[in-house]
């Protein structure tokens, strides 16, 4: 294996300017780790847009059996990295190997979905209105449309998915499915994980032929990369995944543009879990819930930051068995410095609000020099009412239960929660009519809403829906995990009396794709 | 018919405030038309909006075939209107009264096409994921989404369409459909229209007990109502049809709310047309495009605004043509005074351009006192490139060929546009594939592309695409004409290991409704 080149990546030549160099670092030990890191230079940076834009029209256009093919060869480099990869990541973000081996079978299974999924070409929503020259008292022309590529997208990478949510991860998997090139801002987290994905999508692209400018990563400090990217007229869409503060910071940048391009920001939310009473009876309970808030150290967008409950002796029980669980929990390394000193900062704040009492401590682990320590708390459902605080998201091992006096002050707790990704209820069927307007509260509050399951573990499928109501998300219509997430690069194009030769074969008379499209309003799948 | 009574219309109670009053005018006369509109008092809009939020759920919740049944009788209320609603439309806009039987067969089509739409019930775009417990390494559970109701949606009604653009009209209509309580502004053009078509909806959805506060319509000056509806947080989502500016501004307002919201502004374009050599040769050419030039008075946002040409001995005779056609049209009373003067303004504007000449007049109308005068101007390719004043839109009848010097000023001039809604193509089907890389430049500016036909005439259809790159609308991903106007204000919800007995029908097992799904990706459609 090379060593890493600290390279930009831009383009197929291999020139780049000489410019000040950023470093990666191993969280739990703070030592600093291979590779100078070269941020863009303002040629790079040029040259990679105008490369990008440049390639647009001819990519969208290639069959989509040859975007496939460079998405399975991406998939094929990224594995040829073997343990390299492992470790790397690892290293960079505290994550333990198996971790990566996992999040390396999310991202290469996501590439492959894509690949297969725009095979079947089913997406593009193809429909067609037939013309009718005989109809009175005007004829009806004939009327097609289609998804299309958008043009070229920016991702910024998350901290918390070094593999799956970056470099190659879901947005850049379905931007490049859709047919758009896309420029990768590259985490400063994972430096080292990132040149060594980024150069497998570069060296992808040339083995698939696909035009020079399909793919770049620049490597840049502070917001200033960030901002020039987002406000390139160039740029015709932009996928991010990380803080609110983050998300909408790019959300205002894009939409103060002169011409406003959307932003597709996950942001995490603290997605509550409803734990009705048969819930809080059931022995595992607290024990689940412990172990869904401390996985990978807390730092999922779908970790469970809010627990719901009604005052019952039941409840209070629940309480004892979840600060037991959590006092059994270790901490471990966070991604990153800043991560695990906010973590504590926001769990000191929150201790801090009246009426919130800690109730439960892990421990830290103390090899590391960034762990976490794992926290439960609660307050009542009046402060929870009463105090905003209470509602900002812990990001890391802490989960905080609302006790209410009564399910009248269960749904004006629920009434008053901001958007969510996901919003869990725990009890039984019959609970579950009682409880249905609780239900459809908290329905109406989010993206994804799940049964007798924790929301961590985001499955990567057709039905997913992995957005939410603002500040979850800053586009509720829009997921970022599961195949529809290459809705976001597409908009649709409608050809009026277009000529039949001239047609692209989704809207082509007989179904030569064999895809399932509208005709005429009736929906036909040949398949 | 009883009176105009200048009433808002907020749930099915009849008080109002006393407030000042606004009035209808006739454009072509001058003279104050019937009915004293009562400017919507602080408690009106308090509670349109309160009712609204209120009757969301509900409304949502009720089965399709309930709300198709409301959305059939708002028709039939409008069509009981007779006479009555068709004088008054053209006393408001000076637009004759034929036009307004075919607009009112627009509106009650599009009514009750979305009826129709959803009661096939696939517009929820349903997908589900069944669960595998055998899957290893971790077991895969059930997942299952489909598209729903945002909330209270926010109309702002086009002057240009007082019926099928307005307080029925498409964007009510789409919403209504997709289960959104609709708050409508008044277009301060035509008032009475509003107040006899709002009084429609709301004896229809008394008569189909509908919940009260599904429908609302509010009168207001200036910008401070519409301003009070967009920042209000119990609104989801806004629809407008209208100029630039006002789009832009509510669209600005939108996502400086704490949760920005989704705005849906179809702002127009200049909707150009290519005219390829072959085309220039056509005898009818200059007079087909004349007759869509100065359709509704040029009143349309899918008026043909700049025609692009190659020079050649046929270029010239075609814009003698066009001159001569121009010269003998006549115009007629424009919408309101505002839009007639602004029309004035902006041809003078053009014509005083560097480079740019009037080529063609026609006659104003001496009876009316709004009356529009027709125009044809040129410019070379190069003037269009060097002065951006020249891709503005000039909203009414007139026109602009760009005389480019070959095929590489052409598409330098094609690069240079804006977002479209339309972009047209007239030539013979060798020609289009000659021109492949203008055809493909101009199709990546547009949300429609033509062949062979004017832009103006926007079929209401599933296939229909009525958007584009901005600046012709705020989000190029959706249409605000044909059945998929009803995307706008859904979203997805998903559910995970939801109760069978608790989903809703669209995904339960066995495929209830009959409608069109996605299975474990596969699209199935039993009907």
């Amino acid at each position: 294996m090379e060593l890493l080149e600290g390279k930009n990546i831009v383009g197929y030549s291999d020139s780049f300017s000489v410019t000040k160099c950023m470093h990666g670092f191993n969280p739990a030990t703070g030592e600093t780790l291979e590779g100078d890191f070269h941020v863009a230079s303002e040629e790079e940076i040029e040259q990679a847009l105008d490369l990008a834009q440049k390639a647009a029209p001819a990519y969208a256009a290639l069959p989509p059996k040859r975007r496939a093919a460079f998405l399975r060869q991406i998939a094929e480099e990224i594995l040829a990295l073997e343990d390299h990869l492992i470790e790397r990541a690892s290293a960079e973000s505290g994550l333990p190997n198996g971790r990566f081996v996992g999040e390396r079978g999310r991202t290469v299974g996501q590439l492959r979905l894509f690949a297969d999924w725009i095979e079947n070409g089913s997406w593009v929503e193809a429909s067609i209105d037939f013309a009718n020259p005989e109809r009175k008292p005007m004829p009806k022309v004939d009327i097609r449309k289609m998804l299309e590529a958008v043009g070229p997208v920016v991702v910024f990478t998350a901290s918390n998915f070094p593999l799956a949510f970056s470099t190659a991860g879901g947005d850049t998997a379905a931007a490049l499915a859709a047919g758009c090139p896309v420029i990768v801002k590259a985490h400063e987290s994972h430096l080292g994980t990132n040149e060594l994905v980024a150069r497998a999508i570069r060296d992808a692209a040339k083995k698939t032929d696909m035009p020079e400018g399909v793919f770049a990563s620049l490597v840049g400090e502070g917001h200033e990369l960030g901002k020039k990217l987002v406000l390139d007229s160039r740029v015709q869409s932009v996928a991010f995944t990380g803080s609110l503060r983050g998300g909408k910071a790019l959300y205002d940048l894009a939409a103060g543009r002169k011409n406003p391009i959307p932003v597709f920001s996950e942001m995490g939310s603290v997605n509550p879990m409803l734990l009705l009473p048969s819930a809080l009876d059931r022995p595992d309970m607290a024990n689940v819930v412990a172990n869904s808030v401390t996985l990978g150290e807390g730092q999922f967008c779908t970790n469970p930051g809010l627990l719901l409950t009604i005052d019952s002796d039941a409840s209070k029980k629940f309480q004892q068995q979840l600060a037991s669980a959590f006092e059994q929990k270790s901490g471990s390394t966070m991604l990153n410095a800043g991560i695990r000193s906010n973590y504590h900062t926001m769990v000191e704040k929150a201790a801090d609000q009246v009426g919130v009492e800690i109730t439960g401590k892990g421990k830290g682990n103390e090899q590391s020099k960034n762990s976490s320590v794992p926290y439960c708390a609660t307050a009542s459902g009046k402060a929870f009412l009463q105090n905003p605080q209470l509602h900002e998201e812990v990001f890391g091992p802490f989960t905080m239960t609302i006790v209410c006096a009564d399910k009248r002050e269960l749904d004006e707790v629920i009434a008053t929660l901001q958007g969510q990704l996901t919003c869990s209820i725990w009890g039984d069927e019959d609970e579950l009519a009682t409880f249905a307007h609780s239900a459809n509260l908290l329905k109406s509050k989010s993206g994804r809403i799940v049964f007798n399951n924790v929301p961590t573990g985001v499955e990567v499928c057709h039905s997913m829906h992995h957005g939410g109501p603002f500040p979850a998300t800053t586009d509720a219509r829009f997921t970022s995990v599961g195949m529809d997430a290459i809705k976001r690069f597409a908009r649709p194009v409608c050809y009026q009396n277009w000529p039949a030769s001239q047609l692209p074969d989704a809207l082509k008379d007989g179904n030569p794709l064999g895809i399932c499209r509208r005709e005429d309003g009736e929906y036909v799948s040949p398949k």
